[in-house]
């Protein structure tokens, strides 16, 4: 999770030349089709991208790959489909904002999953979609199993899956993604209640950086779901021919739950901000403790220990010194000062 | 009032799978159905949804659903009077966000009804309406009393509702909800008062921890209230041919209602904001005070014990130490460099 | 001028219930009438609501009823001009957001009247006006004078006003009410260039208090003010029947003034804010400047303390305590060491 | 530069009185007209407002007044060019917000013209513009020499300003005011730039007052420009008859400087702001600097003189003070005890 | 990279005067012209701009002029090509926003180059370009090598370029200015990733001030980047008949990078601000530690030396110094009042 992604490489190319950038995140490239019309579904492993052709019948296809590092199977996979090159370059630049490009002949959409890893980092992988009449791309990273259920329904035949058409299927894939933000904002919203406990009762360096740990993480999911609420509701409100009026009450749907999401990231933001508000009152009220006991101490004592300092003297004419009575009168004076600050600190609630 | 609902069943299911997200907060569900058309008024309980259905007289029914737990009942429910799965799925998950769905055939709008315990907390329930031509459901996580002075007048018969169709209904139930929120500003304002009075008479870590507390209920308030705005907006300017022209007036009324919350919540959150400024100045000015004493008090006795301590020397050929007017001229000299340190101090405004 | 009014009373009643909301300010209700047309100015006070009616002819009559706790009263007023019952609600209840509603054979307008007390607190009262073809009808909490000039200005039959018609009397009342604001404002200026003299010269709580008091008065004037602004460009954008385009130029010059209401209180805001800060920076350099002194002293007579306490102790073998040289050897070392460390603080600028 | 203009002498006043507000910033009230076109260009003073009026040939001239307190000559004035009563209240008033109002037959334009005096305060004055189809009057508080280059222009033939209406001309006098708004942002800019390195160097209260008077005065150029933007955006878009569309073109070049300057000015706001938290920071820092000397000191001495104070007893049984090595066995582990205290705070890097 | 630029020597001026604004980055102006059209590709250099002018037939041509310093250079520019003398002017003037123009027959953009030289500091530079039906003019402050693989590729003649219009090559240019913002934001991303490291390990004055110079970095970046999408928004959108459809797409393209770096520099700046804040916490929280060691040292050792100067005072009569045990039974005291006081500390967590 890199404030900013190294791009280097792709300075000075000509536009439309494929650069891969971001991590390598595995090593081969896998291609998993499903083609499905009703109560057929076909689901094969795929290696060489000719094999790959937008269905001419009415059956739909579902190309999913994992892994965009290879570029000349970008290529191969862009001639099939007609895709533009400026889409293949997003496609393999990993650094994307969110978006939803409208090509006429397919819709383009770039987002991010986002998982919780078992130490609490944020994981954060790019999936791009090409949707056309009747097949739908999809680009991720690497393999993961966030499309897991879609497959399942899909293999399972129940639902509405099969019974629609590639727009269902890509609403079904979004919808998926979105799910999983929420199991993060679940993580997220968990630490910051642990960490407002904490900032209260310990305020330490260490909660300072887990403050800023957790302000960046949310800088980064505002980053991936905000531009995602114009793509979502772009998608509801698009005239484009293949995405058919009843998918687009579920895009709404979609929408209304990524509204939510930034709704949430923003009421974390202000909780997070909050915390550090917390930190450094309970940093400036603890200085204030310390400072009064420091206060209270030297008050007593500095004018006890100089009393005593004056009978130290060694002055020959002291007629205090020879008088019997000397040594207890000033213990008790020593004693009646003590009383008197304690009572004065007590009454301004030092104490 | 968790900063982020959970809602991980939910993650992986298809589209419009029934899951209910949030506390189960009632145990049985309750349904009482309201019939009535200008001078007739039947109220009954139902137990088996199948009795419900739209009119298809002139009659308008009112049918107050008490717990969204039991999903084959929202299912049944659904069933009767054609709802969207989507939106069955919306009744289900309490964690929504406010808002209006125009579904052609009916308006669904999502509300938050929020009201003040008596230990000053702050509950949030969700109530979901579903508006037909004449037909008002209304889906709330438990049978509160929120809409007793709704069916009081129904039951009464005085006032316009037994006359106006099933949008003015809608209006009334709304416009009962909205006026709790007044209710709860009251409350939070009069804490508020309260808070800044507290915050310079005696800034403690307990009331820091109450400003937070407000902090937060505010920000609930917000994110409750907030989306409405545009909610009822869109309504009181809806071309539904089911929202007659008198009843965008009145709906009309209760986004003035909205927006003057909104203004209130803002105004709320400025002053919260300015009571933790307090707190902070006040701190530090205590700190101040403290630290002024602890000088004053150190700059006196350290130079009166310094000059004790030198006649307090062992030297043998100190002749200041055999004068007899030796002892009393260092405590004149000692009385002297005091009151002229006190002086000093009484310039600097020290003192 | 509290934060939030109390409005329970209302809480649960039907909509279009009149209850009068905010403090009773006056005991009886006064109505006075003009009825004018060019030379013609009959001005009288009217006890019977039902003396009161729109004028068929081309005359202008104003009703300017000073109290609004009356609900019979309000009522029978709303008869006699076919008032909406919300109306006649928004007027009884003091607690409104200033807005303009278009009832099309009437506009609607809420203001609020400001006005600073000799001792420099702010009093917010509301007015609602009804601006019908050819009356306006004016309704305050009690009868002040805020309209003495244009009572004046009608009765001495100058200006355009007995020429022009019903828009042009309610433009008159509206300038009205807007001048006192900037008087409002330039007594808060006032205050506020005070203050910073104070917050600069001599930084104590009771000053914080004052900063946090104008913080207050500029919100409250702020929510007074700034929905204004919608509603005065809505009067000069508005296609209502009876207001001519003469009287729209006149409303743009309100909204000017409105317009620059706001960006001045903007502006006071701003100095406010800065006011804090330049409170809590000073409070800080003083803090610096205590303990700097602190620092000097402790620094300078702690080591010279330390030396005269080694001589005092009691060890039969302390070859210097015989030695003749030794007390002034002794006290030259001393004043060496307290000329280096005042050359050291120097050097540092702490003195 | 009064945060608000004193204008209670206004209040009450019927609408279009003309009151002037603001310092009267010259005595005597001068007119010059400039009456040309093409290669004519007659330059002379008036003093009777009756020799005024709109060139019936296709001639312009321009008047330029110096002084806005003498009403009767602005109403003079105003009959002579059929000005509107509200257009001349404006004028006299000198606390108007820049604006521009389409008359219809004349379009009204408030600036403010901004600069600097040799003790680097902030000089604000109103000119208006009432631009017809062959005429241009301008209206400043005393006759400034902003127009000076203008003026030279004229008189000199060159350039297009003879060749082009009473359009253009307006444009050069905008473009004139502005081209001074650099100047004063150069001024701001180079104060700033001082501010940072005496911020850093040596914060004391006396920059902390230049801070906010800083912050101040870019608040009022924030205020003068600001709303200029929208007006000069207005010109460039305006359908105007008499603004011809290659002067639109300047137009739009005035209200790109425009919107630099308002870019500028946040840039500096943001600036300033840096400035007022590196103070704060510094303050901060060299708090901590004091008190670790304080403490190192403090640290070091008072465990040196307890062990002195101890062996300072008077008791008769203490054997180390018999011993021939306690002197200097006791001297012995005090500096090792220092030396342990030194090296322990190098550790910590206090030192 | 001062806050302002100085302008002053254009004030007064007429419009369209040509005054060079800036430094004067080059002496000698170089004038380089590609002529192509598919297969065909002339480079030349031009010392006469007598020598240039729009191409008549179907080819392209590019002039590349470094340096816009030397004013008559550009007037003899602006007549071959019809240019517009504010055009001309805005060239001139290299403190210009970034804006795009529509002048009908040629569009008018002009943007910032921006890079990072080895010690780490932000070069702003300003381009210029004129793109007409078949010719793009570039003027740059002096002739860096942005451009160079734009060239290149021109040479080549590999890739779309030479077989695209005008507008493609305008695009590609573009293009290659803002990949370099990229290289910036990746420095600064670089830069502020150890800066967090540092401000938490060792907060000192030296790293405030590498903060502040971060800010102001951004502050720059963010003034030369945030115009820029509304002009290649504009781009992507616009009706100009020499702008291809195709070639659009290709600006939509650059429009979304310019919304990532837009994007990206507020989270960087987010993070700057973050850093600050992490460095007063630190700051505040070691003060926090310093003080501990302050009062804890006085705590126990006052006390103590207290008790030590008791026995050091000369009384005849005090029984305890003749006690054989007096002198262990104070040292065990003494002991006890230490080991108390530090059980004490450890239990408030001070130690």
């Amino acid at each position: 999770m890199k404030l900013v992604q190294k791009r280097s490489r792709k300075t000075g190319l000509p536009p439309g030349t494929l650069v891969h950038i971001g991590e390598k995140k595995a090593d081969t490239v896998t291609m998993t089709v499903f083609d499905y019309a009703g109560a057929r579904c076909d689901e094969r492993t795929v290696t060489n991208p000719e094999e790959l052709r937008p269905p001419v019948d009415e059956s739909v296809i579902w190309v999913d790959i994992g892994g965009v590092h290879k570029l000349d199977l970008l290529e191969a996979i862009g001639a099939q489909f007609s895709l533009h090159p400026l889409l293949l370059e997003d496609i393999a630049n990993t650094d994307q904002r969110p978006k939803l490009d409208d090509y006429e002949s397919y819709l383009f959409l770039v987002m991010k999953v986002l998982s919780v890893t078992e130490t609490h980092d944020l994981l954060v992988e790019q999936v791009s979609f090409v949707l056309g009449r009747n097949f739908v791309l999809s680009f991720q990273e690497n393999g993961t199993d966030v499309f897991k259920p879609v497959r399942d329904r899909l293999r399972g035949g129940k639902g509405r899956l099969r019974q629609n058409g590639a727009d269902y299927l890509m609403y079904a894939l979004v919808d998926a993604i979105v799910d999983q933000y929420f199991l993060v904002l679940e993580s997220l919203g968990e630490k910051i209640e642990l960490l407002q406990e904490k900032v209260v009762a310990d305020p330490k360096p260490d909660t300072l950086r887990e403050v800023y740990a957790l302000k960046r993480q949310l800088l980064f999911l505002r980053r991936a779901v905000w531009p995602l609420r114009e793509a979502t509701n772009a998608f509801s409100r698009s005239d484009c021919p293949f995405l058919h009026e009843p998918t687009k009450v579920f895009f709404r749907d979609v929408y209304d739950h990524v509204v939510q999401i930034v709704d949430t990231i923003e009421t974390l933001r202000e909780m997070v901000s909050a915390s550090l508000d917390i930190y450094l009152s309970s940093v400036s009220y603890r200085l204030n403790a310390v400072m009064r006991v420091l206060t209270v101490i030297t008050t007593i004592f500095m004018p006890l220990s100089f009393i005593a300092s004056i009978y130290g003297m060694n002055f020959e004419h002291m007629p205090e010194l020879q008088s019997e009575w000397g040594y207890p009168a000033v213990l008790g004076v020593m004693g009646l000062i003590a009383a008197g600050m304690l009572m004065a600190f007590r009454q301004r609630r030092w104490l």
